[in-house]
């Protein structure tokens, strides 16, 4: 499986994923599921992708063909986010549909930033339609979803600061790898601050990263902590107690 | 949706469930999913059910009757918790063939004590199978299990006290209740010592419930907090920097 987080705050947008690829226990393998497509400075995206790796490999190169050929229709053409999820959508449609009998699905997150307009994020559906994200849910996933979702729904929003986001989206990512074997590193943060087209704050940590490691001992350890400092029930009390004299 | 876990620990079982059922988004109810099987001072089981809701029904109402009719095989004749979890499953099979045209599939965690033996806690899959907890992993989860998880994999382990074992089921359910709307209150409690052969520590949280509510708050305070705590990474580094120089 994988994991991937894009956040969308005023500040700008974090992207985070995983490494970890899997096509049965004995073909794991180490991809990268984060690819930038750096079309200077009145345009810059990011796409992450989930999902069957034929399939994501398939549209990645394609998006990469469509500009070098510069197609009718590519990432340089688009005039909105929206429209550039569309087109990727479209693409990826055609890639599963090429191999319909069997389950080729794949997901991503697409975000970026068109000169004149604000920078945003998208999650495209296997089925190639696209949400974009809002001022109440100012994240999206894919993947490995639910094991990381419950720090940034507390963490993450309109206002919180870029490299907040981006510890948060390692929080996330943390939880996830802890909970799920098929979640693995190294892991991608990207930075991209609002209205800078650079999409060059790019980190990459390893298993072994001292930072990693730092923070996940540094979490661990303030949880069971804050655990600890919990206000205690009184769990002696007898049955069908909890709402009348609960503390 | 539900969400049920029980943990199994040296001092005992903690049993933990929502009440939240839906058939579609205009037939939500409430149902306890919590049965508790009280076979006298000898034997103690108590079964979490989570999927279908005729199913579920029609699996506890045999459970029931066969202990009503003193059938051949009952919880009442199994002779260790094992044996009770085939027992249970072999009639959600049957529950779930009956109506095989449509998806009615359920899933149990089952879990007691027969004089003799230790406490144990079982999952019993829908197609009748079941697994033991373990040394490694003590715990084990039904319905929207993966958002409660990071935090019983951090602090549950063999040797946790059953009161605290119990405060970490509640943790879990509220991380699971915030990042999902089809899991919902009010929300059951059974702490089961070991060799008490009393199910009988059985606390209902209502949504307002005033320990529940200042546990949620206390906890999102500690984790807001925590975050501020942890490491800072420099994220104003050049690309690729991550694994060279991080802290």
């Amino acid at each position: 499986m994988t994991y991937c987080v894009a956040i969308s705050v005023k500040a700008g947008m974090v992207f985070c994923s995983d490494s970890r690829t899997n096509a049965g226990v004995d073909q794991v393998s180490t991809y990268s599921k984060m690819f930038r497509f750096d079309l200077g400075l009145e345009r810059q995206f990011v796409v992450l992708t989930a999902g069957n790796l034929a399939t994501s490999q398939a549209v990645i190169t394609q998006l990469r063909n469509d500009l070098r050929q510069s197609a009718p229709r590519t990432l340089n053409t688009v005039t909105s986010i929206s429209e550039a999820a569309d087109y990727l959508g479209d693409i990826s449609r055609v890639a599963q549909e090429k191999h319909a009998t069997q389950n080729f699905l794949a997901s991503f997150l697409l975000g970026g930033q068109i000169k004149g307009s604000e920078h945003g994020i998208t999650m495209i559906y296997p089925e190639g339609n696209h949400i974009r994200s809002s001022k109440d849910t100012p994240f999206l996933q894919i993947g490995e979803s639910k094991y990381g979702k419950p720090i940034l729904d507390r963490i993450i929003s309109l206002n919180t600061a870029l490299e907040s986001a981006a510890l948060c989206a390692l929080v996330s990512m943390d939880a996830t790898l802890r909970s799920n074997l098929t979640v693995g590193p190294p892991i991608e943060v990207l930075l991209y601050p609002a209205n800078s087209f650079d999409t060059h704050r790019h980190f990459r940590f390893e298993e072994d990263n001292d930072y990693l490691r730092a923070l996940k001992k540094n979490w661990d350890a303030q949880l069971v902590e804050a655990f600890k400092l919990l206000p205690q029930m009184n769990w002696s009390a007898s049955e069908e107690q909890a709402d009348d004299d609960a503390i």
